[in-house]
């Protein structure tokens, strides 16, 4: 063992709006046992993701909140330093949801989702949590069950430089429709343009909706959400009949603290009915059952080179929650990690 | 020919909110002659529906509206008088879409959706436009596509004495699932419970919410959705996680002057998001290559008693205007049909 005490970040108290600071605590521990049929991890890779905003919170959602003072949920990559399990070594890098934190101990068949161990091959472990990983196999199932892009058809998403934008576009254009991001500012629109997007908006110009229609000039067949918003707003006056709507996040009201405003649901209804709206919502793990197929099927985009990531590294496990926040802003460009160690 | 003149209604200007008899006008014109290749048809049943206010505008939709100074759209069936077609013979009865007149010059093979023959048989002909008809096909396709009833889930429908509910209900019933019909008034109520519903609740009541709250203690599995308004705001907070809404009409808006108040959008996204919801709009003729093994299965259904329907008719054309504006207001009493000649 390398050190004797493990870090860890708990959830100090429920966040009203913006999450700060000191809604998170850091603690020692020692570094724990490791159980009899289980692993010891050390955490080397630390995924942030929009979601965790949600499970600071205890309103009713599709999963139970963290709990005041304990640890921070999160995927990771971690390495197997001891093991009284079957199937695991000393050695080994595994995916699993070990949180914020520097060690874990782990029964593997009690883990929430399971412990998968991430195989040596073409691309590199800390995709496990990107591009391969929940938010790729997100854009992935979300494109392939439900926004069902053809040929020709026009696919607008939205945080086009994250994780799960820009693997979105990439599915369309592999399918053979029009790719069209939004993104914040200048660079990040660049970026998404050199992903192969056939346009890229800012969402802080000031004519959002006209420079969509201009983007759109055939309508919107598949807008897949993942902030809502005036995003949203603006796309749904765009959508063609028939048009799919898979949605998989709203960031932009995860840290509102007063319900939002604009048009009434019922319009929202009228427009599902006169344009024949297929409007779904989802979390990666409700296709588990697709996990092989994603990982077979974009673990060779990638290494062949079809498709591309970003990752925005930031340096150890006491970075996180600074990180955490400005990824709520849009100030992350690419999937979001820290390396907790290496 | 019985007779010389044919009787038609025609829309005489665009209604502004609740249709009034003056919006329409009763017109004389030439019984017309049988069109080379063509039939001559002598309506028999005018289908009164929803859906007619919406042609009625000229606001975007899925059709185009009815024309100032046209005949009103509408299914009828109709007897064959004169025959230069292939395959249909005088006395033939059919099933089209030749409006609000007493007679109709026709070519099969261009009339939109086609001239279907109701062949004899143990259903009567009356039931081409409703149970067997596009209410009825609206019912089974949007539920067997996209509602999907399980054994031990909940249904919920509204207009449950109406063409289009009555028959959701009793699907919901045939596939194991509990149905909850709302209908307005304790007679239409009886009715529905009389049909099998588990439970039927009355829309005019001051409490809706809670009586939905406690028709359904394991919440809505399916929200089969022809209404919109205060219903669909009552239902929307008892969605269970995966429940799916197929949206066929949003009768309560369809006089509407206004925008509608209640809930942002962003609120119902939210919903759609952490219940992971299914919401399609769609209309009957999506599903048109589905019209036989409808026919044959609600056909087969209804002859051996497994479901049941109830027809509310009116006798003579010039009693339509009357009897759709009531319509909308819920005065009728199942399938509104207009008896135009027997």
């Amino acid at each position: 063992m390398s050190q004797s005490v493990s870090r860890r970040i708990v959830l100090a108290r429920r966040p009203v709006g913006e999450p700060k600071p000191d809604d998170f605590r850091m603690e020692n521990g020692p570094v724990p046992a490791t159980p009899p049929g289980g692993v010891l991890l050390r955490t080397l890779w630390l995924s942030l993701d929009p979601y965790m905003r949600g499970r600071m919170s205890d309103a009713p959602s599709y999963s139970p909140p963290v709990g005041i003072g304990e640890v921070m949920v999160g995927g990771t990559v971690s390495e197997v330093m001891e093991s009284h399990a079957e199937g695991f070594r000393p050695g080994d890098l595994v995916e699993g949801r070990t949180g914020w934190q520097e060690y874990a101990a782990v029964d593997p068949a009690k883990h929430p989702g399971g412990l998968r161990i991430v195989p040596p091959g073409p691309n590199p472990p800390s995709t496990a949590l990107g591009v391969l990983g929940m938010p790729g196999m997100t854009a992935y199932c979300g494109m392939l069950n439900i926004g069902q892009p053809k040929p020709g058809e026009t696919v607008v998403v939205a945080a086009a430089a994250g994780p799960v934008g820009s693997l979105v576009g990439q599915i369309a254009k592999l399918h053979g429709a029009r790719a069209v991001g939004i993104a914040g500012g200048p660079d990040k629109c660049a970026h998404v343009m050199g992903l192969g997007f056939d346009a890229c908006l800012d969402h802080r110009a000031p004519d959002l909706p006209g420079d969509l229609a201009a983007a759109c000039p055939d309508g919107v067949d598949v807008y897949f959400e993942n902030v809502g918003g005036a995003v949203w707003d603006a796309v749904l006056p765009r959508l063609n009949p028939f048009a799919r709507v898979p949605v998989c996040g709203l960031v932009s009201m995860y840290n509102a603290t007063e319900a939002p405003k604009g048009p009434s649901q019922a319009m929202l209804m009228r427009a599902v009915l006169t344009k024949r709206l297929l409007i779904r919502g989802f979390i990666v793990w409700d296709f588990a059952a697709q996990q092989d197929d994603f990982l077979q099927t974009v673990g060779t985009w990638l290494a062949e080179g079809k498709v591309r990531h970003q990752e925005d590294i930031v340096d150890g496990l006491e970075s996180a929650p600074a990180a955490f926040i400005g990824m709520l802003k849009g100030t992350n460009f690419g999937k979001l990690l820290v390396r907790v160690a290496s």
